[in-house]
C-alpha cells in the first residue's frame, strides 16, 4: 500500500553514541520521541570510526574515538513533519550536526 | 579507470533484515538480482535500532526491534538503469521504503 | 554553538574495508587525513554486503564478498574545503566510488 510519495526530506542526526539525555542514550531518546511524534519512521546506523561534531572536543586519539563512535539517524518525513519535530531535536543534541536534503518517495507501504 | 561520472541515482531502499523472499533474506535476494542485472554498484547497511517502514506493524517494543533490524541497501547508478530495475525492487518488497536523490559522481574506478 | 550552516557538500566515498595505503587500512588513512586538513568531520560505515566499485574484479561469490565488505565515508563540509582535499582523496583510492550532493546543515555544535 503506498502511504506517501513525491518530494520528502531526509534528515540525518549525527551524534556520539555515548551522548546521554536523562541517563539513557540521546540517540534512543530521539528514536522513542520521533515514534510518539508519529514520525513515519527512523534508522539508527552506528560508524566503526570517526569524528567531528559528533566527538567530544578532547578526542583527539583513536584509542578515545573507539570509546564514542559516531551514530547517524536517519529519518524521512514531509517538510512539515520534519520541522514540527526539529526544536525537539535541537534541545535534546548537545553537539552533533544535522543535514537535511529533497529525497523522491517512491514507495511506502505497510505488510 | 574512470567509468562514470557526471550526474547519476542514488537509490536507498529500507526495508527489515528478516524480510524474506523464497526463504532467502529479502536484501540478498535483491543484491542478487542487481548485480545479475549489472547494476554496478550496491552496499547493504544495518541499522541497529529503527522503526518505521521497515518494521512490522506489530512492532511496538523495543525487544522486538532488536530482531527485526533495518536494512538499507543503496544503489548508484544512471537514472535510466535505476528505473530499469525499480519494478522487481517494488516486486521484491512487500513493505519498505524507497528514497530517490540525485548525486555527482566524481569517480568509479576498478583495480 | 552553532559553527556552520547553509549549503554545504556531503561527499561519501565507497571502498572496500581491505583496502591498503602503505600498509594500514585506506578508510584509516583517510580518516587522518581528513582531520589532518581540518575537514570538520568524517564517519565511517561498514556495509554488511555489498558489490561494486569497493569489490575486486573477482569478487563474484558470496563468500569472498564477506571477506571484503564495502565501507562508506561520509564527510560534510563547505564545498570549498570538499574540493580542497579530493585530489588527495583521488590519490589515496584506486578502486572506490565518491558521490557529492548538495545537503542544509543546520546546526554544528561542539560540546
Amino acid at each position: 500500500m503506498k502511504e506517501m510519495s513525491g518530494e520528502h526530506i531526509l534528515m540525518r542526526i549525527m551524534l556520539g553514541e555515548s551522548d546521554k539525555q536523562d541517563g539513557k542514550p540521546t540517540y534512543q531518546a530521539l528514536i522513542e520521541m520521533l515514534r510518539s511524534e508519529k514520525i513515519s519512521g527512523a534508522t539508527v546506523l552506528r560508524g566503526i570510526a570517526g569524528y567531528g561534531a559528533h566527538s567530544h572536543p578532547h578526542t583527539t586519539n583513536i584509542l578515545r574515538l573507539s570509546q564514542d563512535l559516531p551514530v547517524i539517524i536517519e529519518v524521512v518525513d514531509s517538510k512539515e513533519n520534519i520541522e514540527r519535530i526539529l526544536p525537539q531535536i535541537e534541545q535534546a543534541i548537545h553537539g552533533g550536526l544535522i543535514t537535511m536534503e529533497k529525497v523522491q518517495v517512491i514507495k511506502y507501504s505497510d505488510i
